[in-house]
């Protein structure tokens, strides 16, 4: 699907966890390492950023060296996207101005959050980005970190007005992204790990799952047996990706937060397949005891997933 | 009550609004207005930067403006919060390192969001904080912003390793609230609109009511009235002023949120009495209507409030 | 499928409204109608006392009614569901051996609520209500009604034991409701309207969609297209079930609550179909207007759904 | 305060717990040792069939064992107070009823819950309870049980229409319940056990802390120094009772759930200082565990409260 941008979303665009090095700042090497991962597993994006890349966590020069990095390793081959996630309008656009100059194609952008905003507040708040910036913008729904609701009606004023060119569904509710998809010719991309081959047989452009920072091989074969409507390869697929997503689970919470244990998970396992070099997450997530990453390298064992 | 840091918090420390122009940009002289407003009427502190002056939808320059500002009207005369309010940890210590630089006295943390935190990681974050910065840190408990609590042990245990300074209470629960000055010796600020003498005779130190900004006069006498014993003179203050706080009720919900009807009517209320020059909100919180506006007006005029 | 109880739980089971009449008695001749109507669009089985029979609206008196009149009219054509959905325990077990003595197949149970249950106390209350009664038992997961989940871990544990013959799933959240499917054998019916078909792709056993008051011929036309793989069929019919699922919002939620709206529409569309006489609901749901009954008549009009 | 009803509510009205005896029934006996324990501590009327007294859990039996045993054993001497706790208008009024023929003074009832209702639903609930009963209805915000708002708007139009004569209020929000005392002239109890002084000092009719079932001479003695205006004996004392609400935090949550432990605590001290036979609790909640029941003796022993 290509939008009147230009810009065509659609395939596996995994949102890209931010490697960190043992000191915490960007490990420039393993995030051109997970970049060449990607590309050759053969996704058609990456998205970097977003929740999955700690986007709440990141400092000023973080933000900047993700995007940089990523836009250099990917060198044209396939879009990059990168979130511009805030609380308000005017921060937004400083991070969607600095993505843009910085070379990605397109911005992800959420609800505002601490400020409990109206849907018209909503709507206005993806207008005035869009018409601040020059890249296209593509809104985020992400109820449980935001506390508000991307509801079909916003988004259906938002495409019809082309303020943002696709979407990004991670609401978990299958049965609004559906009513989105039946409502608009909108690019829709599934943020769910557990309902990948469900959303593209619905009819999403693609997918955007944190667990494709460990397996993107199996997401890209997942995807394209459900596009060209193998449904029983999708479903095969799904299930074992189900089975390695029991990963996100390890962790204690009675100790760490979900999270810090989710992706914290992701990190541990890649580290695990040589795809990074270090787990770290930013601070003040906690970090997987020792046990806890046994306990992944088992999963991954299980599954067959070796190093990279 | 000075703590270690020798800061002394105490008093009425209104969380100032952040006046903008006609363009959205921080309105200067409005600002210096306001500082002068408030000193003259005899408060014991300012704090910018936090919920009331918009925070979560201030861009860099005018965090740093209104800091600046703030900071040279003040002049010294009395402690300058700033709120340091962001999503992570990194993020929250760029924020307090400029407003330590422009001048702040202390800075107003919160839990971390949009991450979900396990109460671990939200007393690590306010660790890291407080290791990085050179001003003093006072927590602040907003979970209807933050979505998450600042417990009374999360708070025992940040006072025990002096990690805060003190507490600025916005949870709306008086019974933790009562539960943390019983269990520190921690300053505590409520910031309570419509139980600030309740709050004070409970052993608060201070308080930061957002409707200070529109009557700071008020709070002053009722602080005073109520530090003194004076339980009936500042129960009526309270209850005149309970009656001036319907103001923030005078929006339309069905079109506006909640927080843009609260700012909005606290702006508007100040742009009345003469004390900013225009009541707007940063994007994308939607504007009173003029009826709106008129109503607010008539609840001035009813409890006796002009021009300043 | 068939459950060790020897009850086949499969295809469409209808969520009955409980018809009642001008006085707010429960209308006997109608709910005869509706099982008649439902009987003959090849419906499964019947589900009373849900959430879509107002069961926490009804006394005593119209729980045995609907119980008793249901059995009465169905003779044994299909199995009978009831609720017996309350806040605890020894409450539950009441209303459930009511229920079996009156003829009822096999009673639906929801978490306990108002007392904010453990986990490990809602499958202790699953145990001791099997225990005391007679029929099996379906779990009833609907969080946005009792403010909790049946977590997929609990279903599995309630599989095992073999406390619970089948689930019913009003959560909203088809990853886990896959989960279940994945890790049990448990029939699970999905109380989707939106993702029937989806539901029956992924495996569930069958349907309790509340549109299927209005429209069972539509469900057993979707169900018997997606369970013969039929897919595309299956997926026209729930494109035109969504569609004619937007009389749910009609009714304006500024003036009427969410629940009064929905099952408001449900029988005021069953009264124009002339399937029930009377479109009341019980105390203290609001009615809807005349502007949102003649809104909804349009709705049928357009999906051509006429008198039946 | 005497409403028009007649009735007089004020002081200490503890709610009640149920004793159960090892089988789970009413343990008629203990409850009645607790009425003559309450009655000797010089409390103003007693509340059973409310949260503390498992209203959720109780069955028929139970229920209406709770209300006769209670008005036989108190025997006039305070009023009597009932929960007609439910779901749904219609299954009020058949509790209310219920109560009202065995003797209950008065009833106090909820919003509507599990049906989500809208304002204007919520008091027609109370208009129709209030017109099919001939005992007082008293009006119990407990939002954190029925997930749902007495706002001040809807207390304040029940008031006018005096269908309800007092409200019992569980929100823990004392500024609402601060705005209902200024708005009206209805006597309101406060059910917090932490703020109790205070809510006297605001203007509380009276108090029904569920901790009072463990020190009814405790909450006598605070009530009666707060309405005297002995502030700093009402604060003492207020101070050593949110010691001994400690024992509500002793119940490790990772096994049972918060109810659980709040009731089985009450229960556990009542059993240990002698006032019932038996701790026990209705299914499905968990018991304490022997060590926790150990930590509650120590609490009590800490406090000086031994055998009654």
């Amino acid at each position: 699907m290509v939008s009147d941008s230009g810009l065509s979303l659609h395939g596996v665009i995994p949102p890209l966890v931010t490697p960190l090095d043992e000191r915490g700042e960007v490990d420039r090497r393993s995030l051109e390492r997970l970049v060449a991962c990607q590309l050759d597993a053969g996704v058609d994006g990456v998205f970097v950023g977003g929740s999955s890349g700690e986007v709440a966590l990141l400092d000023t020069a973080q933000r900047r060296a993700v995007v940089e990095v990523t836009v250099g390793a990917v060198a044209g081959a396939v879009p990059v996207l990168a979130g511009a996630v805030d609380t308000g309008t005017r921060r937004v656009i400083e991070h969607a101005r600095q993505a843009a100059e910085l070379g990605a194609d397109a911005v992800v952008v959420t609800a505002p959050f601490y400020v409990k905003p109206h849907p018209a507040e909503i709507v206005a708040h993806f207008r005035h980005v869009h018409a601040a910036v020059d890249v296209p913008v593509v809104a985020y729904d992400i109820p449980s970190a935001v506390c508000a609701r991307l509801t079909p009606d916003i988004v259906v004023e938002l495409a019809e007005s082309k303020d943002v060119v696709a979407l990004k569904d991670s609401s978990g509710d299958l049965a609004t992204f559906r009513e989105i998809l039946r409502r608009t010719g909108l690019p829709a991309l599934s943020g769910s790990e557990l309902l990948a081959d469900t959303a593209v047989r619905l009819g999403a452009a693609g997918l955007v799952p944190g667990l494709g920072n460990v397996d993107p091989h199996g997401y890209v074969r997942l995807y394209r047996a459900a596009r060209d409507g193998d449904a029983a390869a999708a479903a095969a697929e799904q299930d074992r990706l189900a089975r390695l997503f029991e990963i996100v689970s390890v962790a204690d919470l009675g100790r760490i937060g979900f999270t810090a244990g989710a992706l914290g998970a992701f990190k541990a396992a890649m580290a695990l397949r040589g795809i990074i070099d270090c787990p770290a997450t930013n601070q003040p997530l906690a970090p997987l005891s020792p046990s806890e990453t046994e306990t992944i390298a088992e999963i991954l064992a299980a599954e067959g997933l070796g190093k990279l």
